[in-house]
């Protein structure tokens, strides 16, 4: 009995725990359905909500040539010169997510047409491709597809607007030097018709011819034609010196399309930017910013806009490091300023920002001597010069007084470098060089050495470069981290956004077949000499 | 009438509607409350179970002077020579999450001793610092506070065990040259006793005198004595050999604390190993993770352990791409094997991975001529080049025989360097060389030159470097994004490991006031000449 009754207890407690369990688990599968049912139909009310009535709005930031080491150049330039703390960062350093692997499908390290198609057709091409294929053949870019899909589309640079980065998002060329034939592309002038409402930048040199009375005296049109003139007769805004940019009053009071060419070649640097006659980068940006939210205001679509910071690579290919600095930090207030706007919008707002590559080799330190270096690097060398290189060498090239060695020594060294330890050899040695690339490459030379930054070459290099995300929603900041957090291809960037705004590349591609993307040269060597004094051109000898 | 009944309809239809409103608002506030209450309780259980119940391990990587152009050049090099598609990536690659300032209290370059502090004390301070703070006084640090709080602890290096990275672990001296003292503290002469539990590494030098019949003959301590018969005198087990190394079967008959020197100085560079006399980065990593696992098989404790790909540092302080290249994939090795125990172990564990800083100014771009150059580099240089410029500089120095024109050109150049066009000039230039450095120099300045890599300094630059990690629990690793995800400084590595860990380091920094941390003699001076002599000595002269 009592073994009986030993037995038989342990089974009635083992039958209360069962019933216990089974109520349990009974309770928690209720539960479970319920918190399944419930985010089923949180689920399927998203995605409806986000399939049909999600507004949209797209600004896509490139910092041309901006690798990783400008970033800490910058910001210590940063807290030197306005004496911040050592942890005042810049704003893009915030929003850091991940890196880019840069190579195209010809090089191991890309120029600007392969990097910007590459984020632009979402596909890697060779070096020199302007939103065409590894088999030249024209790619559906992004901003077309938006385009056909309702969204309005911008384009914001500080270098000629038919330069690499801008045209690989509305052209398609062969090469990045057809840049009369880009301008045409640009204004509508192919299979597809307008697709750009909104372009502020300089290149107005390839739009017109020579001379114009009105618009200027410097055109390189090898055709004859005034686009300006036709562009104005097609419906197309035109804006052309500070005093128009201004009337277009940040963008409130502008009608679209727009055409603002605000230089023949390139804006100049920020730090030689004349301000009464140039706008900033942040003034161009929030300008095609409040435009295109104006423009889109009672549309179900939003916005694709391109803000390029397309002199970095400049001061890069120049070894400029102040002029660099300037360039980053003028980048960073522009993305301040549209990362406000997007904070405070109410219509769903995803900012990108990468480069295509890296320019110059640049490294925050230089050995300066056979002696072990020391750990350190100097910027108020930076702080001490107001002029780039560029700018320095045209004033000397331009001088034409009495006493040039006073000139070299006490104002371009002085003055403007803020240079006094300078030696009888750098002075003969200026007074010497009669080319800028020469003499831009001595005075930088002698910013570089004194700040001990270095520089590996004039042209690019293979380094990833930063990835820099925000979103008002979260929702798509975990979207962007999924798909564009840690290392990624370039394509990848371009891929995220053509998702994002569900646009179809490859059906723009067939539309846009028999667009003619050669002229009837041979390009494959003017290639070669171009490319060459493309980059070593940028002096823009022109306006000496 | 029909005014009022138009008014009374819709005040009808608006009541049904207020109250179906009223239903549903009440049914939403009871589903939110039934699901509020399951997640406070859901949180709650969490919070309990992860402050009892969870047993953690630690793995922190540092890639020592590997900064972000490493990346790119070892991920192409490896894709040549392996013959590997363009999107076959490093393990790395796949783990990055942000990037790491890494300035020094003392400069805007900071050197591996105050990098390591960052990370080891979480605080900033100066060139030099071993485990101190901005004053010289002694801070507690992650190691210490983990063996406190009953972890088990290690380092695996490829350089000395009482090099930078390891010393501001586990010892407190003011300047980094203090190696016998740093050996000392290592050991357990100090304040807390002994605090690790496992090394392997190199620097067999600083812990002994001299000549020693059992232990070698390279022994370089001041004070006389044999810190290897001490050591095993109060306990260790000691591994001296390759042999020795494998009698530990890869952890699995390893009794702790373990010191294990595989090297007077440091262990040869992986493009230079000889496998029959010293283990790979990866079979050290293995192997400590494995004795680390097995001593805490049944601890309520895991591990906190640092493997440290060392020699990427030296690469960089060389010059050299062809052995650096091979240090980053051993590193990538060893972080893929311990990647892989990681996933598969039982105990939840974080891999944090990242540099102190970057060494050399490293750019995959180098431009080798007046022109204009190319966007090209060549990893097929890289590849075949069999050695570094440490061991082919120590071959020549060491060659005895009477064609020194033949072996410069048939066994260095083409046998061992693969270059085949090299001049009459090189070979005179390696013929009157006789300093390892200038040797060295020469070399690599060959191998970079024509691969188009290009370097700035022989020390340090002050470029961000990348941050990676991993989690095998999901709750952990969204809270290393949330933690290390981005920009940040290099003291938050520090602070999170201490957070994740829940260690007090100001706690230990109270317990170990009463370090021994300087030695009797001006180190002010001594610091001069040694930190000049210690990067431009790393040749290992002694091992001619």
């Amino acid at each position: 009995m009592e073994k009986q009754s030993l037995v038989t207890k342990p089974l009635k407690t083992s039958r209360r725990t069962s019933r216990k369990v089974a109520h349990f688990l009974l309770a928690f599968v209720l539960l479970t359905c319920v918190l399944l049912s419930f985010d089923t139909f949180q689920e399927s009310w998203n995605q409806s909500w986000w399939r049909k009535s999600s507004k949209k709005n797209v600004i896509f930031f490139v910092t041309d040539g901006m690798g990783p080491a400008s970033l800490s150049l910058t910001r210590s330039f940063r807290q030197f010169s306005q004496n911040l703390s050592r942890d005042d960062i810049l704003v893009l350093d915030q929003h850091l997510i991940g890196s880019s692997r840069t190579m195209s499908s010809s090089s191991l390290i890309t120029d600007s047409a392969a990097g910007a198609t590459a984020f632009s057709c979402a596909l890697k091409s060779y070096n020199g491709a302007i939103g065409v294929d590894p088999e030249k053949q024209p790619c559906g870019t992004l901003l077309e597809a938006a385009k056909l899909r309702g969204y309005h589309t911008g384009l914001v640079v500080t270098t000629r607007i038919t330069d690499a980065t801008p045209a690989a998002f509305s052209s398609h060329v062969d090469y990045r030097f057809q840049e009369d034939l880009i301008a045409q592309h640009q204004l509508g002038d192919y299979p597809l018709g307008r697709m750009v409402d909104l372009m502020i930048g300089g290149g107005r040199t390839h739009f017109y011819a020579s001379e114009d009375a009105v618009y200027g005296t410097r055109g390189s049109r090898a055709d004859g034609r005034n686009l300006i003139k036709e562009a104005i007769d097609d419906g197309w805004s035109y804006v052309g010196n500070r005093q128009e940019f201004d009337a277009l009053e940040n963008g409130y009071n502008v009608s679209l399309p727009l055409l603002a060419l605000m230089a023949d070649y390139d804006i100049p640097f920020d730090v030689d930017r004349d301000e009464t006659e140039y706008p900033s980068l942040e003034e161009q940006a929030m300008t095609a910013v409040n435009a295109l939210t104006q423009a889109t205001k009672d549309s179900d679509q939003g916005f694709f806009l391109l803000i390029e910071g397309s002199r970095i690579d400049h001061a890069g290919h120049q070894n400029d490091p102040a002029a660099q600095v300037r360039e980053v930090l003028a980048f960073d207030k522009a993305f301040e300023a549209v990362l406000k706007y997007a904070s405070e919008s109410e219509v769903e707002t995803v900012l990108i920002s990468t480069s295509d590559h890296e320019t110059g080799g640049l490294v925050t330190a230089k050995q300066v001597s056979k002696a072990y270096p020391e750990y350190v690097w100097y910027p108020q060398v930076l702080s001490a010069t107001h002029h780039s290189g560029e700018y320095l060498s045209k004033l000397l090239l331009r001088f034409s007084g009495e006493d040039k060695v006073d000139f070299v020594e006490k104002t371009i060294f002085e003055k403007l470098m803020g240079i006094f330890d300078y030696t009888k050899e750098d002075t003969d040695e200026l007074l010497n060089l009669t080319s800028i690339g020469e003499l831009n490459d001595k005075l930088n030379g002698m910013i570089s050495t004194r700040a001990q930054i270095g520089w590996t070459t004039h042209g690019h290099s293979a380094v990833d470069v930063n990835i820099y995300a925000y979103a008002n929603r979260q929702k798509t900041w975990y979207r962007l981290l999924d798909n564009l957090q840690g290392n990624r291809e370039n394509t990848d960037v371009g891929q995220f956004m053509a998702d994002y705004l569900e646009l179809d590349l490859q059906k723009v591609t067939q539309m846009i077949k028999k667009t003619k993307h050669s002229p009837n040269i041979n390009t494959a060597s003017l290639y070669h000499v171009d490319i060459d004094d493309y980059h070593n051109g940028m002096y823009d000898e022109q306006a000496l």
